[in-house]
This record gives C-alpha cells, sequence and structure tokens, in this order.
C-alpha cells in the first residue's frame, strides 16, 4: 500500500474538503450541501448524497481533452461518479439525512493509479466533515452516517496479487479489481475485471482479502483527518 | 433461471444476429463485421471487439425518453456497452482476429430485468456466428475465439440468494450482481453492488455460485443455437 | 406489392404494438399511452399524437451510426417522423381523445425500402389497439379515430411505375413518392420527388392510382391483424 | 399571387447572391462557390449542391428561439433545406459543374408564409449568376443547369384553393401544398398535407395547376432579375 | 470613419430594428419585447436588456460554418453579444423598463470590420424606437434610457492610429481597440489588444481620443435615424 | 494589493507547472508542451500558445454547475481562455517556439475575485518553466519568452480605485477593470467595464496606474518562483 495523506479543509467554501493521496495519486474533494433535491425525490422525506468525478487535463502523463471543451463526459467517467455515488450512499441513512442533498464533487489533480478509489475514500471524509456541521447546527438530530467506507483497487500483476496498483502496474495487470468496504466488515461494492487473462474463485478472494488490509489502514488514516 | 432462447439469424443483413429471451426479456443483437479500425489501433496487426448498447423507449413498463432524441447516451447505457465489450473480448484473441472490427449490437426490445447479462450472452452467439462466417471465407485462419462466455445477474432478495432476477427482484434486492463466466470455469468480471443491505464474503461466493449453474445452462443454449 | 405480414402484440408492456413487414422491411411499432401532454397544449381539452422512428444501426446493409451515440437525429429520421405524426393526427379527432398523448414509437429492425410507409401503415394498427383499450376501459367515451389510414412508395423505375419499392428498386428510380391514403378515398399526405428525371401530372396521377392499390391490400390486412 | 421581387447581388463576397421577398417574405440567399466536396464524392468526377437555411429569430411575429443558441436546428430547419438541395440539383447537371460544391445559404429576413418556396426559387437565381461567374471564367465548359426551377405554395383555404399562402392563410388552411415545378413543365417535387381536412385527386390536381401559375410568374422575375 | 447609415424599421414585426452599415459591413438588428424575465430576475421588480450575435455563413470572404449546423456557438460569438448586452445596460435604467426583457438580436448580413461596434450603435436605434413605443402605449411611464451609446474599433496600424477599421487594416494591425462609449461623454467599456506589438499609455489614451470622435459621428447618425 | 504566493512545480507530469495564490484565490496553472500543431499552422515553421480555463464546481461560495456535466463551457469561461492565450502570446516568439504547442490548463481550486489575472500571472511561470526545460533540452535555439507577463484586477468601489479586487468587492464595484501589463512597461490588454456606473478618461488612468503598482508586485513574485 502506497502512502496514504488526507489532508482536511484542503477549500474554505465547501462545507466539507479534502485532498487525499494515494501515492502520487491526488485527488481534491468538496462536499456541499444543498437545500433542493432531484425531482423524482421531492416530498419523500429523505435526502441524496451523489458524486461527480473529474480530471484535470494534465493529471495523466500525457494532456488529455478537457470534458467541458469535448462537450461530453466519457463513459469511464460517469462509471466512476455513479460507483462514488453509490459508494456513500451505502453508509448513508438518507431519512435521517433529512431533505437535502449532498454533491461530492471529486476532481483528480494528479493522477497515478486509483483514481477512483481514492476519491471514494477522500469523499468519505469529506462527507463526515460536512455531516458533522449539519449536526452541530441542529439541522440533523441523528447521525446519518451508519459505518465508515473506503475502497482500494488491487490485481494480478505477473501472476503475483497486487495491492493499491499504480499506473505502471495497473496498465500491466491481467486482472484488476476495486473493492467498497465498510468498517463494519462488509462489502458495499466488488468488481473484478480481467485484463490479459481471466480469474477464478480463488483468486477473487486472496484479492478481496488483499483489499481488506489496505482499507483497514484506509480507515486509520479517515480517523486520523476527521480528528 | 428463467427460460433462456436463443433464436440465431434473426435477421439477414447482420454477419451473425439472434435474438434472446431470457423469460420476458428480448434483447436482439447483431455482429457487424467492418474492414476498419479505430486510429489508434491501426498498423497493430491486431483486430477489435467492441459493443453498442440501446433500448427501445417503450422496453419498459412505462416509455422511456429516446436516447437519440435527448442527444445523448445515459451513464447507465455507457457503463452497460462497456461491460459488453470487454466481456467478449475476453475470449477474442485479438491478433488472429486480424486488423477488422466486429460491433455487438445490443438492442433491448423488451425489458424485465437481465438486459445486460442477456445482451452478453447473445453477444457470444452473434460473434461466433460472425467470425465462422469469416473462416469459411477463409479471411481468418485460426480460430481467434477461445471459450464460450455468458452472463448473468443474481441478487439477495429477502434474504435469499436468487438466480436471474427479473424486474420486481431487481427493484427490491438487497445486493445485485453480475458475473461473467467463461466456460473454461474462469471468472471475466464479477460484479456485486449493494442496494439496500451491504454484504459479507460469503454472501459474495453464494452469489458467484449460483451465477455458475445459471450459466452453465446459458452455455448449453448457445451450442444449440449456433449448431 | 411484396407481402405485407402484421403481427399484433408483439411486446407486451405498451398499449399498443405490432411488427409489420413489407417483404423484408420489418417495423416494431409501439404506442405509449401518457397522461401528460406538451407544454404548449395544456388546458385545452385535447390531446395529441406523436411519433419517433429510428433504425437500428445494423437494419441496414453496411453498419451505420448509431444516432444515439452521435447525439443527434438525422434530417432524414426527424422528416420521417414528423411524417408518421401528422398521417396518425390526420384520423385523429383530438379532442375525443381527450387530454393525454399517444407516442408511436417505430423502429426499423431490418431495412429493404418503404421503411417509413410500413412504419405509419404499423402504427395505425398500434394506435387503433391502445385506443380500444382505453374504450373497453371507460377512459374515451366517443372512438376518437375517424378512418384507416395507410401509406406505401411508388416510384418510376426504368421508366415503369413500380409499387411499393425495395432497396435496390428505390435506389435507382427516377422518381421516388410516398402516398399517405385514407380507407375513405381521401389524401392525407402526398409526396413525390424527382431523383434521376423529373416526372408530369399525368406521371404523378399515375403514381396515386398505384398507390391506392397497394393501400386497399394494406386496409385489409390491418383490419385483420385488430380483429 | 403576392408581389415577387427578386434584388441580385445584394451582398458583396458571395459568387451569387439575391434577396427575393414573396409580399412580406423576405429572404436573403447566398451562392458560395468552394473546390471542395463531400468525403463521399471526392473522386468522382462529379460536382455537388446543396442548400442550408435558416430563419433569424425575429423574423417572425413573436421572437423564436437561435438556433445556433439553442445548439440544434429543429426538424423543420432540415427538411426545408433538404427539399431546398433536391430543388436545385433537380436542374443540376453535376457532371458538367465539376468537381466542385455551391452550397445555397437561405437566410429568412422576415417571415410571412412560403419562406421556403421563396427560399427555392431564389436560390435559382444566385446559383445562376454564381454558374455564370464560373464559365464566364472557364472554369466551367458546358453550362450544367438545364432549366430553371420555382417553387410555390398554395392550399385550400374555406373551401377555396389559395396560390401563395401568407401566414394567416396558411395557419387557417385544410391543405398546405409546395410545388417545385421546372420550366420546361416538368415537377421536381410535390408535397401535399391534410392538416384540417384530407383531400382527393381531384384537388391535388388542382392546387398543382394553380402553382403552375405562379411558378410561370417566378420564372419570369427570376429571368428579369438574372438580365 | 467610413460611411455610417442607420436605415430605421427595416423589419416589421419587430418592436424595433435597423440596417446600420460603416462602410461594406452591415448588420440587422432587431429589439424584441416579451413581458417575461430571466429566472434570476423574476419578481425583482426590473427589467433585462441582452443580446444574441450571429453571422450569416457567407457575410465573410469565404464561408464560414453555419453555427447553427455545427450545434454551438464560437467563443468570438459569445463574447461579441456579452459586450452588446453590457453597453445597452449601461446607458438602460432597468427598474424604469420594468418587469420586461429586450432582446437585441445583431445579424451580420456582410462583414467587412468592425461587426461589434455596427452591432452596438446599431442596437442603441432599435432599442431607443421599441422604448418609444412601449411609452407611446403607456406601459413605460418614465424613460429609462440614461443616454446614447455607440461603439467603434480603432487600432494602431503600421505605426499610426487608425479609426474604423475594415477587414483588411484589422488583420494587419499591431493593437485592436474598441470602445463604447456615452453620448455624456462617459466610458462604458474599453477594450485595447495588442496583436503584433504591445502598445504604451500614450497609444491607448490616442486611441480613445480617436474613438470618441468616431462615435460623435454615430451619436449624430443615431439621432436622425430615430427622427 | 492580496498577499502573492506561486508554488512552483506543484504537480509532477506536466513540463510547467504552479499554484498560485492571491489572498483566497488560488488557481493550479499547468503548461504542457506537445509536438503537434492546430491544423490550420501546420507548416509555417511557427508554433502556438493557448489555454484553457476551468472553475471546480465548489471553487465559489456556492455550488455552480459542472460545465462537463452541462456539455458546454459558458461565455464567460470561453473569454476568459482567449484572453489567457493572447496575453501568453504577446510575450512569445512564436517562430523561435518551433512547430510545436504550449497549452496552459489554468483551473481555480478556490475563487475569491480576480481568477482570471491570477491564472494570466500563473501561467507565464509555468510557460516560463516549460520553456526552460525546453532549452536545457536543446530542442529551442534562442529564447522565445520575450518579457514577463501579468495581470491584475482594480475597480472603483464606492468612489475610490481599488487594486486586486476581492469578490466582495469585485459584485460591489461601479467600474471593473483587467490590466495585463508586460515587465518593459508595455500594455497587453486593458478591458475596463462599467458596471453600476460609467467611466471617464481620468478614471481610465488611475486604474492603469494602480494595476501598475500591483502588476509590479507579481513581477518580482514570478523572478522569486522561477528561481
Amino acid at each position: 500500500m502506497r502512502a496514504i495523506t488526507i489532508e482536511p479543509h484542503f477549500t474554505r467554501h465547501a462545507e466539507g474538503s479534502v485532498l487525499i493521496s494515494f501515492g502520487d495519486t491526488r485527488v481534491l474533494v468538496t462536499a456541499s450541501v444543498e437545500e433542493r433535491l432531484p425531482p423524482w425525490l421531492k416530498g419523500k422525506g429523505e435526502g441524496w448524497v451523489t458524486a461527480e468525478y473529474g480530471m484535470l487535463p494534465r493529471a495523466t502523463h500525457t494532456r488529455g481533452q478537457r470534458e467541458a471543451a469535448k462537450g461530453k463526459q466519457s463513459g469511464r467517467t460517469q462509471e466512476i461518479q455513479r460507483l462514488i455515488g453509490r459508494s456513500l450512499r451505502a453508509v448513508t441513512d438518507l431519512k435521517k439525512l433529512g431533505e437535502r442533498q449532498i454533491t461530492l464533487d471529486c476532481d483528480v489533480i494528479q493522477a497515478d493509479g486509483g483514481t477512483r478509489t481514492a476519491a471514494i475514500s477522500g469523499a468519505f471524509v469529506a462527507l463526515r466533515i460536512a455531516v458533522n456541521k449539519l449536526m452541530a447546527q441542529g439541522l440533523i438530530k441523528e447521525d446519518p452516517i451508519t459505518a465508515q467506507v473506503a475502497a482500494v483497487s488491487c490485481g494480478i500483476h505477473q501472476g503475483t496479487p497486487v495491492l493499491d496498483l499504480d499506473y505502471i502496474e495497473d496498465s500491466g495487470a491481467d486482472a484488476d479489481a476495486n473493492f467498497v468496504l465498510l468498517s463494519n466488515g462488509n462489502i458495499a461494492e466488488a468488481q473484478a475485471t480481467a485484463e490479459g487473462a481471466t480469474y477464478d474463485e480463488e483468486g477473487l478472494l486472496r484479492l478481496l482479502r488483499l483489499a481488506r488490509i489496505g482499507c483497514n489502514q484506509i480507515f486509520e488514516a479517515q480517523l486520523k483527518a476527521i480528528g
């Protein structure tokens, strides 16, 4: 596992914000609380947690085209932001959140593999800070957050299971997995994709166990950042 | 597992085509062979297999907006078509395919849960038919297809693992998984998402074993359809 | 005239649906009833009938780009769906329909010339089935449908007027016409376009008379399908 | 028939240009000659004639949204510009034109019914002027224009056939037709649409004969403008 | 300064309209009054003045792509229409205008440099005419227009300051400035851009003084056009 | 003038990068060198410097919509990125740069007024670092950078000229100006806009002189950051 750092309160306007690093991967996450809801949720007495993901054009080794200039978000971007939103909702009681929306904006400042897992792990801290603020203001009575959530990538690289792949390892991996785990031991999401070679049940379990080790380290770093 | 039917040669222009049904879910898949490649693959001596997915506006219980009229494909659509493409590439040796592209168009005529897994399972047959044609014409020397691939959804519904969820079961499931499996026993893709309640390692394994049962039935239906 | 087949109730969710074939041209049409109206029609005490048209990417001899992926509908698509909508409204009393909208989705599964005329002819049956359902439910008191409507293409091919052109004939025609006719003998729409050579008044009349012969056969097939 | 005026050479950069008026309808048409071709026509030894149509936002009684701001052209706009292009190609021998493209831009300055027919009638003059220039420069040897082309709308208004409908008449017409006619007596395009009430064969012929009277006046005005 | 002509009432539907020419540059401006407001201004007891800008495809020496066909407005177009709107608001008391919106549509018929300054100068006249109409109808009590506004370009061409640059001068200018001035002597907007060589404070002042001379001529032409 | 800090080498992949702060405004700028050119510049023996600008959704007090999600860049964004590009080109000899493109990506992490001027001032440092690298590698022979460039905003706030306005001052300013100045004393761009009240020549000069004071401080900070 590469060095994890989580710098809370990185920006000042957002209700919650962190700069999270997994090695050279750095993601800025802000949590924005808004007293409005998507149309299909109005009047149901519950809130919503959602996420958006972006990568600065030169976060990567070579410059990529700016999605705003291209006029659309790639399939990859949409897939990632849907995953982040689902992961955070897995630890949020939307009824207790009340009729408000929290949006997690995850913007990759620098990329070296694992941007989606860093985003999820950082987003939890930003969400926790924002919810703490709402509770301190008396706007929320009961804590809607039910557990910590963190994510890590792992893969099979030249036959060996590897935790938290950087860009070089990721590009050459035979299988590439992302696990979103809860501090209570449960799984929120498991995704394991064969790239070069397919894998078997035993391989899947070894990746999951590796992910648990990684997530436990992230849970600690999250607690330290929240203070 | 709901009744599986695979009707090959459903349309006449495509190099391969099937109408596949998983119960009331019906997907039309065509395989189109084109002697051209995406720009980033030119001159590398290998081919490409890709997929596109769509749902007719009234495939569902209530009419959805036509994506062509909206002017963009939803995140869900893009996520699914990326999954289908990856799944088919997991059983294709792109070098042996040669410098050509095969596009699998998966269009959902009627939806009742499991459209993406039906699409993958049907796309394999359409691909197989198209590749057979290329081999019969002498355009491909060695068979580029290395195994059968099939997919099935499963989930935990009211505490019980269920195979091949229909729309009602899917909407109420606590966890929702899709497994893409190979006829050689390996896994091409595992995706398991907590909806209502998160799940544990044991739950993940039970879902995987259920999926194996389902995929074995699909492998048989595929062989029958190919003839 | 090529063989006409109309298979009603082809899909199960839509209020009305048919699979119509004119020879190798096959179009799936669904009629969706919605208790909502376009904004400019609200509160006027009448309903609306509209249509959308699409072609599956490999309905044609060579694969065309998916309009949803391109991000816009072609001029041809828009022209055709406007024509279908107008044709159906020509036989619908919108006051009697009441404040609801019926959308006819016409999706071409396989194309061999005459897709727009098959779409109109099939859409009438889907609309008739949907309206019958509304009347059986007591939601509509008086039948809003005033006549049958059908359409057929015809053209001048190598000097000879031809009815219901297939793709080969259509590509080589000097003039290409589409007539939308009513079972009461009237004309809802006449469109005749010179392709290679222009035509004269006598030519226009010969095409119209040919179209009448074709539409009479379609009217019969419609009645049989409705039962 | 409303007063027709055609003012040639209205702008100075285009190879051909006119401001045409049918009563209060005023359309500016420019013909642009470019030594390039659409990709699908390259290397075939022939040229192309195409058209684009637009309406200034306040050409109409109430302001319409600017299509450039909306980010797409309406179905109506696309239908009209396809019709204009076809009509001009009906009188152009593309082989004699040589490997170049002429684009007719038809922009409606003021609208009072009949904008598409005024556009076609004016576009012929702009095309004629541009082609004359190419012939004077020796870039074209033989005249590629085979006849004059003009268009006029007509309709059945309160039971009476009316020629060249203005906006008020058009809005209330039972049937609305556009005829594109050639100076040699032939028909390039006939389009007759039932609005309120459908019409019969006799009605269609009466409209066509009325259109002939109108087009003959336009042919004269075109000749005067070309000089 | 090139010859200025302002032809009021050029079109008949708009509440105000002019065709303004600065030499060969000709811009058609219409003012549309609408009893509606942008959402963020509702219920504040004041109105809004805004502008849209477009250039006909063949207004220029060579044909440019139609923005409606491209599906988006260029950065240049958006920059110009924002400038026009700001300039007109600089002389409008939005409270006195009342809860209505006036949109100035500026469409370039022919371009030879200075299209944005001609647009601003003409838009003032169209606005004045439209406001006069509102006052005559008793819809506005007190005149909301506080001064005349006009704009002119100037630049440094081969070392010499030049007023009202045409296309050739503009293309070769070292510095290119646009000034929006008020009839009371004040400045609404100053924009001076170095193209080839940068300039100094003295240069800026010389350009400003030149602009004053030009704007004074435009103020006179505006008054004459308003009558 | 608020505190200026420029942190060079903030990210590691880009050829040049800085994080620049003007008080609470923080902009991340990267310079990307690419051995390719825009199509219209190919084969002319010179290079290109361009810029793109973006604002993270929660850089501001309340969350703004993500431009990539909206599918287009606002007029404001396009105006700013055009200004940044022009400003950098004003101090770059494109011939000496050679046939390559340098793109300055300016992404606002936190906004408190003056984001465009901070972007320009930081972009100069990122460009300088990237060009130094190209010179050290021997890819560029002669230094193409001819002077330092910096930008600062100033305005008239409650009658008093103010330098480097923060968000609160900017919102309430009567006039709002941005000056792009060179270290040799010249002006690259002057833009002064009346917001509440228009201004006179004397006002323009006072703003310019204030800007000079601010830019001199920025020039020093730039030199310190470059080292």
